[in-house]
């Protein structure tokens, strides 16, 4: 059944499957891994799985343009819930290798400018050459084609490995965000941390269009966390952009910010209301005077006597 | 009884005078003068009138700025009309003048730079003075005080003058827009050109405050047809702004700008949405793409329907 | 000889020449009071004066509108100080009189509202007319055609009469701001608290020109003190704007945001950069980081750097 | 010598390939398959080459944020040409191969969604498996590994295949854009059809940085073509922003806002100006009013006459 299954990022021993895993709502569920973005969210449109865990910011496993291109285009969906997780990764070897031993190492396109620096400190000879994914570089070095592959470290134990070396990583403070998309639904009530993810398309040829989309947020004091451009398909120069937006679409400047974009824009696509990780409510950048919900009311308190010839002041 | 009342700047015989027989509502009325713009509109706010005409604008009259600190201040009063009048001088003298007796020369402050290259090329050695306003010049040429004065033709009757010369104007195109202002009530219903007018005050001390009151209007398309500084008399470099606004407040995108003002400003006065004068609905600037009622409904509508999880496109 | 003359907004016993006795170089040179504003500055123009004191803001002379027309318009001349000073008005009466004998008073229009608090507590019964200045109506008052006029307390012995009452002021604060102004010449230098003035004529019909004028400011860090729109006399919508900038034309950021005003604007007159009257080079507002000459100076040296294929970082 | 020989993002038979030999340059030069595009740009710095070719837009081998991290760190390299490459592919089978022996099909993971729709309606039951390039896909149904491949039609004979179907391409107008990359340099003369790369760094939690970037260019009427957000690599919600604008370094307008973007961001590394391809000069947007550097240079001569004290006007 469907509402017991929740389907993510796969292979086995991705970080995906380690971010799902921190999920409260997860223990209960049967988890299901796929092997595309894609695969996992269209189980989702098909009512196969009742969500999906897959990456979408800054990751390690490639997944944040198929992401974002996954929930800007096809049937809709929406996000009810972040994921941040810490990125290390483990050098995983067969048992016994030792680090002058190791002429061969692989991992994932995107793990690779993770682990530049310590490959050329430590491994400067070793030959790089790319997997599908973390897991499935682990699998290979299993296999006996490579000597080492980069992975988490909790995808040891799953391919007969062992970890020789831990926490790699040349960025400090490195993180993928993940999200757990669902059908969409009426959002979650606002907790005071929101925030707010819509993907937005630009009217052909008008080159001021990202400045007023901007704009439509700043005016109402709608601070943005997260700009990305993607292509729409229709060829070099056409673009969406996906935005992460402080709040909650329930916030009455969020919803004016929308329908402000809603008007302008040949489209937009609402992505969801959700709480944000890792911050708690009284970590949120103070509101601008002038945008809460309160001064929302009361300008439309003050509108509505001024239409009515009640002018106070 | 006040209702049959209309007061205007008076004296008898000024341009007010003349702007205010152009209404239709005025032949059934008893017109008052008054010695000033503010004993004009106290009569409307001790309901001694029913309405009185003022000059707002470009007036040759210098009523402009006694207009705009008095319906910024005090008791609030509301436009209902505007009256746009060509401005063209008429030189009165008594009968038997010519231009060769002409010594000395009369009219308000405020006619004096408009009919100063006239004087300059006809009556390059004439004396002038100022008088306290153009109809009160007409007397003290009446009097004998001066040899002539500038003042509107229609005035040379009432002060037995006759007008040696008219149509005199420095400037093309001289015009005084003058404003018909009652005590508060509902606006008349919108006509597809209409104007809306307020007061903002402006935070102290913040520089980029009159940035963002604009960007207020700009990002709903509202276009502003004019923009008038004056001192909150708080000292020098305290402002408020008098504002005329295309559109109506019952039009959705001057409502949500007037309320973006409220929200972001110390104080704003809703000075009226009246008909525009001279303008016909078919000659009005188009709207900017996005910014009709029908697209706010129809963006409002969209929001909820993705605040209830129903997320279309 | 004209070097030795300066003029100033008349008659004797205005505040004007109140604020030009406050200027050292005024000691040494021959005052000489005018009928107008203009006639102020057109003996300048002429060559028969070296400079004119007149009241460009906030004035109790009227003077405000008139100074900013004149400066905008016919041959260009330049401000080199401003004074402040604080307004308070005397009540001028003939030795004797009593508040209770007051039936008239007169004092310039402009001196009116300034009072109008006062005159309602103090002499609720007396009736105003009005006077072509503050030091006329002390005239008439000798000449025994008013009871009382206010003016300030420095006017009484020129007219022999006594201030019954002084500091009467319904606004704290109340003070005007004069402009020395002379021919076009090299600004002085920067002192650090400087103050530059322009007039900025907008291109016709276009409703976004004034929001794209104060970009040209703000995207360099340039604060506005003073924006005031005045008519061009081409009818009715068709404004200029005098501006009051923080900063000297010598400081980059202002030099570039004038020659981007220069550039999108139909007409730019320069006025004038000089000391700001009242504030210490310490009160100056902090300048927005990346605005000083030294990051314009660094900026340029990189662009040079980028254009040669120096390219650092 | 590394005058001689380009590198590319290989291997031979990828696009990138193809788009290098459209190069009149590329035909006198030896090229070089890199594994990558670190790989292809570290042979430029290191001095083994003398420019590298790789994709930096909408591409289907996965090189856009590879170049654009690659461009961004490290030691500086500057954008000397760019290639536009219509993008479609062909389904590669070993000879004999029809549509209903094909089980398996691979590509490179950025090929699957330029494909989608294609497989859905012509292999529906087909497995996907990703490979490290179309042209490694195209090696592995050599080896017999998959029974198809999608990759570029030239690349059919390198691997002793046949284009079974050609022209596969979900969306119309499918192409990348590749960049040719050397060591810093003088950049190449204006064309009048430029365009002008920069990778932007925006100061820590300032959530209207990006608003003040667009403005820096848009006050300088500076078309944005492109603006990509990149992580810095300093964690979750840490950006740079790769642009692309009209014009070149060498155009006044383009210049003052890449100072202006120096000044107020905390790094700004240029990237180079070079002609656009696929435009002429004659269907380049016309420059906003006041942008040319004719006005340029124009407004800067009026600076200097203010400051000279000969205010014009």
């Amino acid at each position: 059944m469907s509402a017991t299954r929740f389907t993510y990022l796969g292979p086995e021993g991705t970080f995906t499957e380690a971010a799902l895993r921190t999920l409260p709502e997860a223990a209960t569920r049967e988890l299901v891994p796929m092997v595309s973005v894609p695969a996992a969210l269209d189980a989702v449109r098909a009512g196969e799985a009742a969500a999906a865990l897959v990456p979408i910011e800054n990751s390690v496993e490639g997944g944040v343009t198929a992401t974002l291109d996954e929930l800007a285009a096809g049937e809709p969906l929406m996000i009810y819930r972040e994921v941040l997780l810490p990125i290390a990764f483990a050098l995983l070897v067969r048992p016994g290798t030792t680090l002058a031993g190791i002429k061969t190492v692989t991992g994932h396109p995107v793990a690779q400018p993770q682990v530049r620096n310590w490959l050329r400190a430590h491994l400067p000879d070793a030959l790089w050459e790319s997997a599908a994914s973390n897991a499935d570089g682990a699998r290979l070095v299993q296999e006996g084609r490579y000597d080492a592959a980069f992975a988490g470290e909790f995808a040891a134990a799953t391919y007969g490995l062992e970890p020789l070396v831990t926490e790699i990583h040349d960025a400090e403070n490195a993180e993928t965000r993940f999200v757990l998309v669902g059908r969409p639904a009426r959002p979650s009530a606002p907790t005071g941390a929101d925030k707010t993810s819509v993907v937005i398309w630009m009217g052909e040829d008008h080159p001021g269009a990202l400045l007023e989309l901007l704009q439509e947020f700043a005016v109402r004091g709608v601070n943005l966390m997260l700009i990305q451009s993607r292509p729409t398909g229709a060829g070099i120069g056409n673009y969406c952009f996906a935005v992460d937006a402080e709040g909650h679409i329930a916030d009455r400047r969020v919803g004016e910010a929308l329908m402000g974009l809603k008007r302008i824009c040949p489209k937009v696509r609402f992505l969801g209301s959700y709480p944000r990780a890792g911050v708690a409510r009284q970590d949120v950048r103070p509101l601008r005077a002038g945008t809460s919900d309160a001064e929302f009311t009361a300008a439309s308190d003050w509108l509505a006597r001024c239409q009515d010839g009640r002018t106070d002041i």
